[in-house]
């Protein structure tokens, strides 16, 4: 998607560590438009897979989640990192190594609102080392859903996630794929 | 609003001190199209605020403020409630006690999102106790920008939240309002 690719290399910025800031389009500021393109996009891609369900994890995951499920007019499941206290006591928890807040984080989703028979999209902000995503898909399996796709606004080729989700079998997309960065800057695939 | 009332009586769950349960709609589970709904009915009732940027705190917050972002067509922020590590030093940082969850909760804005001639409108799941959106209020000041709404998706009438934020002298608007609630059931102002 080239408006993903130029806000990329226009207001991304590598801060070290395998670490991009994309604060002012993703992580903390959303342009709500741009959003929407996004979601339509990923509509567009996976418009085969019959997806029943949208999870994706808090945070940064809910804006582009919501959209994708505006355009393809499916509920969107949020998975939480902490239990909140309306959750009932029997849950779906995994846990996921977080790459830039080196710490461990949990993942819960309540049985209510994610179960058998349901045909499940991944969307989420980012697919660097894939382990968000690999628990997210845990927990579909535990509710005995089916995973149909995965979808990323922004991947970075070099940390391995699509290695370690390929073998699942289902369609990968990402709106934009980082091949390289490093203080010179940020390379992407055509 | 209408079909939030109906939601709210249907699928609200009261849980006991204070707590009520709508994960199924807003805190867990999202019907995107009812949530655009949601955004557009905010977009008319603060049509005449002239707001220029809306602000949100994660996590729950987040859908209802793209959806009026986008009905509006103006940027989202969401305050985080732990510094990532792509925020810089220098950050706008509040406590706001949250009822819910029995502790105080921190609200942190990047001075890059929020600014001076700002035009902020906040939009937030729940108007309780007001001390989260007071939180985001701070924030908005410490910014040097103009507070010239809020809105909420459900206000719980009998915690004080309006009364806290009336001084404010902005346009409050919550789309659905109960006025009491307990083992018995839910009771919404007409």
């Amino acid at each position: 998607m080239q408006k993903m690719k130029d806000l990329i290399l226009e207001n991304g910025t590598y801060l070290g560590s395998g670490i991009l800031k994309v604060d002012s389009f993703i992580n903390h500021q959303v342009d709500p438009s741009f959003m929407m393109a996004c979601g339509e996009e990923f509509a567009r891609l996976f418009s085969s897979v019959n997806a029943t369900r949208i999870l994706t994890a808090e945070i940064s995951g809910i804006a582009p989640a919501i959209t994708t499920g505006l355009a393809m007019d499916i509920p969107v499941v949020f998975a939480r990192k902490s239990k909140p206290v309306t959750m009932p006591d029997q849950v779906y928890l995994t846990i996921a190594p977080s790459h830039t807040k080196g710490i461990n984080v949990e993942l819960i989703v309540s049985p209510e609102y994610l179960g058998e028979g349901e045909r499940v999209l991944i969307i989420d902000d980012f697919l660097a080392s894939g382990s968000t995503i690999m628990g997210l898909v845990r927990l579909i399996k535990a509710a005995g859903a089916t995973l149909v796709g995965i979808g990323a606004l922004i991947e970075k080729d070099f940390e391995g996630g699509r290695e370690l989700l390929s073998p699942l079998g289902v369609l990968i997309e990402s709106l934009a794929c980082i091949t390289h960065m490093d203080e010179h800057g940020i390379v992407l695939k055509d």
